[in-house]
């Protein structure tokens, strides 16, 4: 049966992208190798090393004032090296509070410097994006959650100030055009719509760097990783290479605009069935509401049970909420068919027309 | 043309492991998805990691004392990582200098405390492994490197001293058996005989942790990834499988007993060319010779081109020394058959008759 994968991460790549993947771990780069076992010193990785990173700059238009890298330890790595390398240890970051993320993001950046948290959604079990408040001119960056993978929200605006915002975009990435001029650093997870886990990517305005006093062990000083071109030590090659074929397949589907057209679509679609069929509601508030991950809640829970038994009969898996939400939760990325989330707005339909 | 793969890592993964994750990027566990695109909560996952654990305990003969975890940066993170977490800031680790990596391990773990260098084999370029040198007894570790890729040196000895020992076991883990008894910790990046690059081994006694004062961040923390059976953030998912089934492999084979038989073998049969052949030499001390990476010079330097040709020619990849050693290094893991190495000796003996 046709699975239709709405897992919130890792989560579905390109159908193209996995049969690469998969012949690549037999033969790859016509080496009679494969990729699991070559040097990654080798001409043909160091290859996949390149392209990953002019295709990251080509896309989201990044110029040589940034840093692009391939680390490894996911965005919960970049919580503490962040605040490491980029906080004075009598400076000031500032960060919103958007949700379990964020949460732990403030939690590690503590270790270094001061943290001001300048507005929090937690009252509301952080159904929105705050957006009334001031930034101190002489922070040394506001760090943003740009989309909030358990709580549905996302951020379709950016705030108004001159201090550089230093984002995880772990869920959103690649989804939308940005103004990368407005990021001092950029970072996320691999596993949702670049690839699978096991690589990060760091987007990092290089003047930024090289300002605090503390000493930082060689592999946590993002200066050594943009003095190696990511090769300081054995990068995850695999993850990276799968992250390189993704972003392959954005830029022959017409790059990160087109991404967007479809993700607004796609998400207009269940958004529109949550809002007008009488069985379902939406957790997030609607200027707030995530384009990646639809999170909503049925109006009779009793029929949870029933619900996710007639999307497991339709192939939709990973549609159960997060616990912190309850309900249900659809992770739409940008390798998610129109088709997969039409399917489920029938599912969702043929509840509501059983329970008439 | 057949390939015989003689990369120092990463490195040979057995032919039967690349089929079985080249199926799992397509249908993973019949579950109709690939490993490339599931959660990392969803059982089938969890089972991954289970099995990973049991059979790395089972291999190594590891007892409840000890964590076993996945983790990812690379041997690398480890350098301070151990320190960090076992080494009080007045506190002693004592290291033994055995090549780039000893040498990289005591830069790093200089951040956290005293360290001190109790031998090395610098002098020599690293040709051997030092055996005269008295561990205090109130050191709070011993770090050794128990394999030098670089130098083709490995510890065939263990110190006689009360000291845990932190033991950088990256390139020859799982090729023969150990007693753990004698270790406080033992890390590896996998890319040598467990798996291809991205996931971390970690194995360490619980009793040494929680004994420093310093802050730690979460995720440098190894009382995180225990309490979270290496799950606190998504694990590199994909690295972590293609070392289970290595695992699974190394079993089915007969153990790391039979892995040590096999290697002893097909080093014995690569060392007695070098030994017999007059155009070669080899580098490394005789009674310090690696199992895992031979390394070897021409008596002649003015064929090395004419040699790696004829490598070239039969199929021989990876063969070119590293330039702290120049000359030649074949790295035979457990997974390189004795059938490749015998090809390795014949060119080699090719190559004499030629000039003889």
């Amino acid at each position: 049966m046709k699975k239709h994968n709405f897992y919130a991460g890792p989560a579905i790549l390109p159908r193209e992208v996995m049969r690469q993947a998969s012949k690549a771990c037999i033969n790859f780069a016509d080496m009679g190798l494969s990729i699991l076992e070559i040097s990654h010193r080798s001409p043909q990785f160091a290859a996949v090393l390149e392209e990953a990173e002019a295709l990251t700059r080509e896309l989201l238009d990044i110029n040589d004032d940034y840093a692009v890298l391939f680390l490894t330890g996911g965005a919960s790595s970049q919580f503490y090296m962040a605040a490491m390398n980029l906080l004075a240890a009598d400076g000031t970051a500032c960060y919103v509070d958007t949700g379990a993320w964020s949460t732990k993001a403030i939690k590690e950046a503590k270790h270094f410097g001061n943290i001001e948290v300048l507005a929090s959604s937690k009252d509301k079990n952080y159904n929105n994006i705050p957006k009334r408040y001031k930034v101190p001119a002489d922070a040394t960056y506001l760090h943003l959650t740009s989309n909030n993978t358990i709580f549905g929200t996302q951020h379709h605006w950016w705030p108004d100030t001159e201090v550089p915002f230093v984002c995880d975009m772990s869920s959103d990435i690649f989804s939308r055009p940005i103004d990368v001029s407005r990021f001092g650093m950029i970072y996320a997870g691999a596993q949702k719509n670049l690839g699978p886990a096991g690589a990060t990517l760091v987007i990092i305005r290089k003047d930024l760097l090289g300002k605090v006093e503390r000493e930082i062990p060689t592999m946590l000083d993002y200066k050594t990783h943009i003095a190696k071109g990511s090769a300081f030590n054995t990068p995850p090659a695999f993850p990276i290479y799968v992250s390189m074929l993704t972003m392959r397949w954005i830029k022959s589907k017409g790059g990160v605009a087109e991404m967007a057209k479809k993700n607004k679509s796609k998400a207009g679609l269940l958004y529109r069935e949550i809002d007008s069929n009488p069985l379902f509601v939406g957790t997030a508030a609607k200027k707030d509401r995530s384009l990646m991950n639809v999170t909503f809640l049925l109006t009779k829970p009793e029929l949870e049970k029933e619900f996710l038994e007639m999307c497991a009969a339709e192939g939709c898996v990973g549609v159960k909420g997060h616990r912190s939400v309850g309900g249900f939760r659809a992770s739409i990325y940008n390798a998610m068919p129109r088709k997969s989330v039409k399917v489920l707005t029938e599912v969702m339909q043929a509840l509501a027309a059983k329970h008439a």
